[in-house]
């Protein structure tokens, strides 16, 4: 019996019989609904509570409706998702916690800041492809306003966003991952560590988390004996402009040209000139419902063969940003096949 | 060839060729030093801020020097350890990102309020039992202090505690988790689902978490058709005194009398009387240092072959609680045999 799990290099893992991406949802606010790929996305809401109370309900609703949506695309029925690997930003996960509680399937709670996409598809399809599960759901969020609201300042404050700022994308990807044949494979992750250039400034999220990007790819390289011509694309989470420039210096002084492979979800989602969004999107809503929405239609219509789906995360927290602490930064890849 | 992992009724894994746990480590604060299992862990702080500047910064040293000792014990090297699982109940999982960027191995962030010992344990578990990885560390923390800080209110406001409170356990437990023979062997897992109850008094979270572990060890019996009897013991998290009776007669109207087996963490940590600590301790380091300093110590001692570990968690925040929202509860199990 060929194995399913392969240890590949130092970081990643392999899987000969890779699960499947089954389906996905995205769900988005009303301005990512505005944005270049605004008719791509599955759900855009009209206001950003979606009917809710609360800016943390509203993002919690985000996850609800991705998960319902996901569900309902498929040809699965929801008591057959054994496991959900569910994340988002906020303090104690508040928006996964009340978004997915009704569902009633046990629940892997897990936290990589921005990356947290890549780490929940990553541990989605090592439970499959280690026949855990028939079918799990990675699922994650984020909301503008709930962001705000927990890292920086009250909305109606109106503080002065620097060039370098990201801007929180409103939105959630749902992914159900099985061993049917469905939309793309995932055959390999390879998992980040932290990586802490001692950058302080939380309005420059890029900086903080483009040396966690250059890790993991370099890594994801080394480890596969590849380089960037293995990937029609390397498309990192939420690096925004700052990072992505940063990002590409970086791999350069490891002796790899990125230039025409990189894209980043952050700098897809809004028009930054008619947005106002600075550098980009960011949040973990980003990179999944970038993914979702864009990413898997390239593969799904045979665009793309295969790519590396890099989500960034800085590690960043109201307190230690308060206490003067750096933002390190983690990055996990996922490689993604048609 | 066997199967290494096999899906066991609606929620729960066996491991035939179980991982072990090879090596394990507490680290602990004064007061817990001084409890009645104090000359049991590997180290007790002199005092509360080990050495910092900061509760965090405390609480991420705790994390630092739990892995450190676990290491240090065991027979192998640093290099060897594939990824950490690590969470905590700080905000954005700050202490297990600052305690563990020195330490450059891939980290899963996982969270799951109070059972995080148990998600990342049963994470750590299924990714060695599918062979991703020879070695890997399962970590968590609490700090006293940085969780009043956190859910509460200021140390030096002083505020009253009821009966029903449970005290933040300053503490860590790390965990590692290889194929070679170690201390007690991991043979199956039920992963707890969002049990919610509708409680919201913050200052009783044995309530809150009691129908939350009720659900799972029941989920246990269900899944293995086992009852009681399979235990030498069933030991959850940290329910604390109401909460363990809560669970008793929950467990009783589910036809089961587990009053013979249970034990909780949260009651064995602190001798209420002399420490005032009101219905027990709590926090992801509780079942964590106990695990490790008494637990495993019986099961290595041939006291007990068979037990039902159950962490507690439940899922609130600070933001939650100020929206007079509920908390609710989840619990994972972990089947541990000498």
């Amino acid at each position: 019996m060929e194995k399913s799990v392969v240890q590949v290099g130092k970081q990643s893992l392999s899987f000969p019989m890779a699960p499947w991406i089954l389906e996905s949802a995205s769900v988005v606010g009303k301005k990512e609904g505005e944005g270049p790929l605004g008719e791509l996305f599955d759900m855009v809401g009209e206001e950003e509570m979606f009917g809710c109370d609360s800016w943390e309900d509203a993002e919690a609703t985000l996850q609800k409706e991705a998960f319902t949506l996901a569900v309902g695309k498929s040809n699965i029925e929801k008591w057959q998702i054994r496991y959900i690997f569910a994340g988002d930003l906020l303090g104690q996960e508040m928006a996964s916690s009340f978004g997915l509680a009704d569902q009633q399937i046990p629940l892997f709670g897990v936290y990589g800041a921005c990356s947290t996409a890549g780490e929940s598809l990553g541990l989605a399809a090592l439970t499959v492809a280690s026949s855990a599960a028939d079918y799990v759901c990675a699922i994650t969020s984020s909301h503008f306003a709930s962001a705000e609201k927990q890292f920086r300042f009250p909305l109606a404050y109106g503080n002065q966003r620097p060039p370098s700022s990201t801007w929180t994308v409103t939105g959630s990807g749902a992914f159900l991952v099985g061993k049917d044949k469905g939309i793309a494979k995932i055959t390999g992750i390879t998992t980040g560590k932290i990586v802490d250039y001692g950058v302080t400034d939380s309005m420059n999220m890029g900086a903080c988390m483009a040396p966690a990007a250059a890790d993991t790819i370099y890594q994801n390289f080394m480890d596969f004996e590849c380089d960037e011509q293995e990937y029609d694309k390397i498309i990192t989470g939420d690096l925004g402009d700052v990072g992505y420039e940063i990002l590409l210096e970086l791999m350069k002084d490891k002796g790899f040209d990125i230039s025409e492979k990189l894209m980043d979800c952050g700098r897809m989602i809004f028009d930054k000139e008619s947005q106002g969004t600075n550098a980009g999107g960011s949040g973990c809503g980003c990179s999944a419902s970038v993914l979702s929405a864009y990413i898997l239609k390239q593969i799904k219509e045979k665009k793309w063969k295969k790519i590396l789906f890099v989500p960034t995360g800085a590690l960043l927290s109201p307190v230690s940003h308060n206490e003067g602490l750096s933002v390190p930064g983690i990055a996990h890849g996922v490689v993604i096949e048609g």
